[in-house]
C-alpha cells in the first residue's frame, strides 16, 4: 500500500512510501543531520537513495543543487512523487539508473558533497535467491557495496568534496581502511547507540577526497531515552 | 618527590610515585577495567609498565601470573617498591629491560593477555631534543611505538590470547589498520569522553590473536558528570 507520511513535523516536508517495501529509516535522517554542509556547498549527490529522504531533508538545510539515484524503478517512482508533492522539482533531481554508473552521467570533480545510506549486509545465500525482491536490494550489497561507493565518490567529488555514509559498527574496520585506499581521508565519526548502556548500532563517518589525517570522534549520540521516547537530540531532528 | 598514593581505596592498593616525572594517569585504570579475564587466564604481560599501574591493578582482579617491563631504571625502581609496599612479590614481576626485546626473554605463544599504555605522541622536534627526559619517553614513541606494541604481541600471545591497548582516537585508522596487518583482530572498542557533549579523548581497543573478525563497539564511557566529578562507573574503578 502506498501511504504518505510526515518525514518533517514543522517544515511540513511528506515522503511517499510502500508499506510492503523498505520504507526510510532512522539511519537516513541520522546522515542527513550528521553531514558537514558549508555556505558554498553547490551539488549534492545521494548514492542509493531509495525514495529520496536524505534529498528531501537536506532541501530543507541548503540550497545546493540536490541529486539522487536510485536503481529500482518502483522506488524511483515514489521518490519522484514525494519531490512533487513537496514541490521541490527544481531543488531535486532523481535519476533511475545504477549509481555504480553515474560517474558516466556526471564529470570527475561535480560534488561538494556525496551521501550514502548503503546496503549493510555482505551478499549471502539468502541475498542471492532472492535478488528481485526491493528489500533486499535495500539491505544487501547485491547491487552496491562499500567499494562502489567510494570509487563513485573518489571520482565524482572534488577535491576536499565530503563523502558522509552511515553503516555498522562490524564494518567500521573495513569501512575505514577502504576509504584510505580511495583517498577519503576520515575525519568525523559519530557513534549511534539506541539506548544508554547499549553496544554501538549504527556508525556515521565523513570523510574528506585527499583530506589531511586527522579523525574526531564526535560524542555519542543515543536515540532514545530510558523511557523508551526519542531523544531530544533526534525529537529535534524530526521537528525542524 | 617521590610519594606513596592510594591506587584502589578499600582494596588498600597503593602506588609509589615521582611527583616530578609522569605519574600513572586513569588511562591505565581504564584499561586495567576494560580487559576481558577468563577465569584460565594464567599470564599476562603489561608493555613499558612505568610504575607498574596496570599489573597492580590486574593482581585485585586475576589470579594469574603478571609481568611487566619498563625500560627506564628510575621508573623501574618505584614499580619495584609499589609490588613490595603491597606484598604482590609473588604475584607481579617487573623486568627492567627494553620492551621490544621482551621476546628474548619469553617463548612464543606464552601470554594469555598483553596490556599495554603506550606513548600517544609520534616523534616530533620536541622528544627528539628531550629524548632523555621521564615524561617524554612515556608520552613520545621514543622507544615504543604502535608497531612494536603488536609485532611482541602477535609473537608472546598465545593463539586467541588477547592485547588491550589504550591510545588516542586520532590514531584508531592508524591502529585498526596495523592490527590487522598483526593478524591481531579487532574485536571490542570502547570510546570514551571526557564528558556529555565532548568529544572523545580516549580509545579503549582489544583485539584477539588470529581472531575471526566480529567488531562490538561498547557504550560509552564518560569519565565525569556534569558536576565536574567522577562518574559512578570510573568511581567503582577505584572503590574495587
Amino acid at each position: 500500500m502506498e501511504v504518505i507520511n510526515y518525514l518533517l513535523g514543522y517544515k511540513n516536508l511528506n515522503i511517499v512510501q510502500n508499506t510492503e517495501w523498505f520504507n526510510f529509516s532512522l539511519d537516513s535522517v541520522l546522515l542527513a543531520n550528521f553531514v558537514t554542509l558549508r555556505t558554498n556547498t553547490k551539488k549534492v549527490m545521494d548514492l542509493g537513495t531509495g525514495n529520496a529522504p536524505i534529498p528531501l531533508i537536506l532541501s530543507t538545510k541548503t540550497s545546493a543543487e540536490i541529486y539522487g539515484v536510485e536503481i529500482q524503478k518502483e522506488v524511483y517512482d515514489l521518490a519522484i512523487k514525494s519531490i512533487k508533492i513537496n514541490n521541490l522539482q527544481n531543488r531535486i533531481k532523481i535519476f533511475n539508473e545504477d549509481a555504480r554508473n553515474i560517474d558516466r552521467t556526471f564529470e570527475t570533480d561535480t560534488f561538494d558533497i556525496i551521501t550514502s545510506n548503503p546496503p549493510y549486509f555482505k551478499i549471502n545465500a539468502e541475498s542471492l535467491t532472492n535478488d528481485n525482491d526491493y528489500k533486499t536490494i535495500a539491505r544487501h550489497e547485491v547491487m552496491m557495496n562499500v567499494d562502489d561507493v567510494l570509487r563513485i565518490s573518489k571520482k565524482l567529488l572534488k577535491n576536499n568534496g565530503v563523502l558522509g555514509i552511515v553503516h555498522r559498527p562490524e564494518r567500521l574496520v573495513e569501512i575505514l581502511d577502504k576509504m584510505k585506499n580511495y583517498n577519503i581521508e576520515p575525519k568525523k565519526i559519530r557513534f549511534v547507540y539506541p539506548k544508554e548502556n547499549f553496544d554501538c548500532n549504527m556508525i556515521l563517518i565523513e570523510g574528506t577526497k585527499n583530506g589531511k589525517a586527522g579523525l574526531k570522534i564526535l560524542p555519542p549520540l543515543f536515540v532514545h531515552d530510558k523511557n523508551g521516547e526519542y531523544t531530544k537530540e533526534v525529537k529535534m531532528m524530526f521537528e525542524e
